[in-house]
């Protein structure tokens, strides 16, 4: 039995599975959702539902959508022929708040991951073979995780694309702008070294 | 024109409102609420709506409640000699997560502060004098945020208790558990200098 209100209690339990939100900051949350004017909180929860409800996955690039094609795909102004390669759908709105990518994004949807059981076959890659191949693409961008995982795509989709004369590039991997090199991790310095560029 | 989902966006958006959410946790929030079950989306928007139609003012200590009075005024196994004078109702959650007091409650809903124009009037402060009078309370422990409105408040109360015969007593100030003393500021070495107990 709750001491003060099951209601408050279960909407706490719910924010608290949110990611990033332990119980004290739901708890914060919870009676904020109290405090705020009543329609904000209901517009809240109808952005939930309708999220829900609206969102679709493109299907040339596997991104987020509103319709079967995401504004990005279907925008003539952008450069056909370079294509952004990344994993999740939310990897899309990290490049493009950079505001300096003008090409398109293709969303692979996991990484190749033998320990799981995760093979390139499971993968959204048939879609991007066929878009390298039709599209007219120049180059591959792979923004992949720089994990083994990371590594095992991305030198896999360079042997799938290759064949098909599509230039294949991975971003650069280095110090973080404003890190410190004293903190930096060895294999991070060792792939600033490597990818050290003439100035 | 959003690029990828306008419903994306607008949930982005409202979730960032909450407290300690910035944009990037907000976008890990609602790409979570894409992803997970249906029906776990659809219970936290509903637990939002709920809390919001459900949950009352406690007319006893002006805590949080289910109906009319809460589950610790109602709980006739709790001391009803020992109020704890809180600022706010939340407060009465972090007071019950640590499992170490059995009195009840009383909630002022804010702090005397002449500079916002909040003077004692516009303070839950007249059901906590009558419950003083009336229902044999032995000891007030006030536990308002250790600031200038919280001192102002504290001072203020035991003023109108005191000649109700109620013990009024403060919690404690000092160094927090764990704490080093040499990142203490103080002000708050002050304190536990003058609130040193013997061994």
């Amino acid at each position: 039995m709750s001491k003060t209100s099951l209601y408050l209690e279960s909407l706490i339990k719910k924010l608290s599975r949110l990611p990033g939100v332990g119980p004290k900051s739901a708890s914060r949350m919870a009676f904020h959702l109290l405090k705020i004017p009543r329609e904000d909180a209901e517009a809240l929860a109808a952005a939930i539902l309708a999220a829900r409800d609206h969102i679709h996955t493109c299907r040339i690039c596997g991104g987020i959508a509103d319709s079967d094609t995401c504004g990005i795909c279907s925008d003539q102004g952008r450069d056909r022929g370079v294509i952004c390669v990344l994993e999740e759908a939310k990897d899309v709105l990290t490049i493009e708040a950079t505001g300096m990518f003008r090409g398109l994004y293709h969303v692979t949807k996991g990484l190749i991951s033998p320990l799981d059981g995760i093979g390139p076959e499971q993968l959204n890659l048939n879609g991007l073979v066929d878009r390298c191949r039709e599209d007219g693409v120049r180059e591959a961008i792979l923004a992949l995780n720089p994990s083994v995982e990371g590594e095992a795509t991305s030198l896999y989709i360079a042997r799938i694309l290759h064949p098909l004369g599509v230039r294949v590039t991975r971003i650069a991997r280095g110090l973080p702008v404003g890190a410190d090199i004293e903190y930096a991790d060895s294999a991070t310095i060792v792939k600033s070294l490597e990818g050290r560029v003439d100035l």
